[in-house]
């Protein structure tokens, strides 16, 4: 389109455009995020340094609902946060139970399997969850050491109810890992209520910020199964040092037992932290935990029901079982007639916003639109409304001018 | 001490003291760097994003002195980019010969016996780096898959040359991996030149920036080798996707084969990229071709040299073979008399100024103190040798004050 700002060269600072992301992630960061990655870097071994640490551990224990001591960050994406808690609690061998209802049920498969697990699946189809009871009889059948599961897959907004699971889980004596990044902070998680053993998230949802750090939180249970695989590595073993009975964990960046080391009173070198993103994920932390956890995730309950009755009454059908959709995103079927990614195109070009469509057999099937963080609000919502109206007035599908507007301005009372 | 400025508590931002990092790293950040990071996200698919990417890969191939296309950015400290090497070129018991001469030398074979490789070692005594001679007779021993090679090891304060190793792991079918998180920026590294087949580095020493982004290279034999073990995960794997023969590799954050498809041309899906970190690490490129490579090595060349004439003028021994010195790092014995850690404690508290000490059998033998990146500069070394000459003298060290300035000023010209 011609009136564009000039682009910035390789040579010159890059100048990202303004966009106003509503897709499953990334979002928009809070400002505050950023400037909060604009502060100097500090030693890693600097009292002020530990204490940020410090810090940083306890705000996310208020994130993750948990007392767990062992409450600490991962550097690396919330894809490397599930890689680290399984490949430190699976051994080759163990056996590992997944349950599946969507892209990311299948990457905890593919992640379990490169840890030399034995996995079984326990899958139900996309756009449902499963069954508690389905999941008991699952564990009665497989006996695994473990059971991995996703709170909320992007990939179908399904968000797998976990608190009675947990209950099986803990009476059958399963450990219980969750991967929670797309769903913490817009619905609801309650790590010790539940009984989950490990979870692990990513900042890039309801958060607020970037990708780049993945928080976790280790329950006793998960924490003596570590333990067992203790190894501290040479260049800085000394005789004091304790060597784990269990075979060594496989990966040596992801090794948790050697970051508990880290993050714990010894403070044995490992990596050199990600200061910037140590700031990054304590301010995500802290705006969440002063806003309450319980006023986010009904923030996140209002913005994604405002926007699901918008695009209902933009004659579009709903993705799903609604009574287990996720609150911060929604899927909706790309209607007949419609090009699905011709349209996401003409939302970014000429509107700026970023909607998504979805993986394997849902691309090009559905849209899926985010409410998620520093986005989670009602002009990004009804902005996303405005704007979607004109892209599907202009491919001739039938709606009624001014009704998605009205219908979730009505969600807002 | 009284006087001190109040501290933020948990539920406040965290405001980072002020501080001068002189130790082996992590070093204060360009303001540019740190201000490119508070640039607002954008979508990881959006066609601005993907340009950015484009940019990043180019700037690094110069940083690099390198043609190699597959140049890019895993999300991860350096430590995660040694690991994605190593776990992506040695498959279960291929064998590895791994160089050592320090902590960083230890650090490889770590990482790859956690791959599951045979590791065969060539050890030098700490402060020595290996011969050309050394490396062709244990090749010929061993005739293993790869070479593991750190350039400049900071525990030590060496700097391998590897030119002529470069040359005979060519001749001898070797493939050649090296690790110069702590020297690149700062010290010669010609890529393709020195035939190197994958390089590793991290941002937090001459590249100016914070942990957390491992930009890396791999050659045309790299690639072919990764290429091997190609896979594509569930859930977004089509009929149209090849399956390697090699074995899976072991880890899947950091499978190089399935990250080449995320920076290639498909754009397949993986992680979701760190986009502040993506931006930092442009930045810190772009500012350090922007200054020429060769400039960037000589002005750490000066700047070390400088600070070495300093220490020594000081009445201080240095550490290791200067003839093999990193540019950006100085070892220097902590005089009889002195206490080493008392001193460190007083250079951060007193002055503000982080110096490092050593790991291992070199812990509280000597001090480090880097000159690298934004801290490569006459202020910061005239500054350091000015609050080290007050703590010196505060433990009855026997110096003639001013000649630590007047020697390092000489160097200056």
């Amino acid at each position: 389109m011609k009136g564009q700002l000039l682009q910035t060269g390789p040579g010159e600072g890059f100048s990202p455009p303004q966009r106003l992301l509503m897709g499953p992630g990334p979002i928009n960061c809070d400002p505050r995020i950023l400037r909060a990655m604009s502060h100097q870097v500090i030693g890693q071994f600097d009292p002020d340094m530990t204490r940020c640490m410090s810090e940083t551990m306890q705000l996310y224990r208020s994130v993750f609902c948990t007392q767990n001591p062992w409450t600490f960050l991962v550097d690396s994406t919330s894809r490397g946060g599930i890689e680290a808690c399984l490949v430190s609690l699976l051994a080759p061998g163990d056996k590992v139970l997944v349950g599946d209802f969507g892209r990311f049920g299948a990457l905890l498969r593919e992640i379990a399997e490169r840890c030399g697990a034995e996995v079984e699946t326990l899958a139900v189809p996309w756009g449902e969850v499963l069954q508690p009871e389905q999941v008991a009889a699952a564990i009665d059948r497989v006996r695994p050491k473990l059971l991995a599961l996703v709170q909320g897959d992007t990939s179908t907004t399904m968000c797998q109810p976990l608190a009675e699971i947990g209950r099986i889980c803990r009476e059958k004596e399963v450990l219980l890992y969750c991967d929670a990044t797309a769903s913490i902070g817009g619905n609801e998680l309650r790590v010790d209520d539940w009984h989950l053993d490990a979870v692990s998230v990513g900042l890039q949802k309801c958060l607020g910020g970037p990708s780049g750090s993945a928080p976790l939180t280790l329950g006793d249970a998960a924490v003596a199964e570590i333990r067992k695989r203790h190894h501290v590595e040479a260049g800085i073993r000394t005789a004091d040092h304790d060597e784990g009975e269990g075979a060594r964990i496989g990966s040596n960046y992801f090794d948790l037992a050697m970051i508990m080391d880290y993050w714990g009173e010894e403070r044995l070198n490992h990596h050199t932290e990600a200061a910037s993103m140590l700031y990054c994920a304590r301010e995500c932390a802290r705006i969440l935990v002063a806003e309450g956890m319980d006023n986010a995730v009904e923030r996140h309950r209002v913005n994604g029901a405002a926007l699901a009755a918008g695009l209902a009454a933009m004659n579009l059908q709903l993705y799903g079982d609604q009574s287990h959709r996720m609150n911060n995103v929604v899927g909706v079927y790309i209607p007949d007639g419609v090009d699905g990614d011709a349209l996401r195109r003409e939302m970014l070009q000429c509107y700026a916003i970023e909607i998504g469509t979805s993986f394997g057999p849902l691309h090009g099937v559905i849209w899926r639109i985010g409410v998620m963080g520093y986005n989670s609000r009602p002009d990004a919502v009804l902005l996303t409304l405005a704007a979607l109206e004109q892209c599907l007035l202009r491919q001739r599908h039938p709606l009624s001018p001014g009704a998605a507007a009205a219908a979730a301005l009505s969600c807002y009372g």
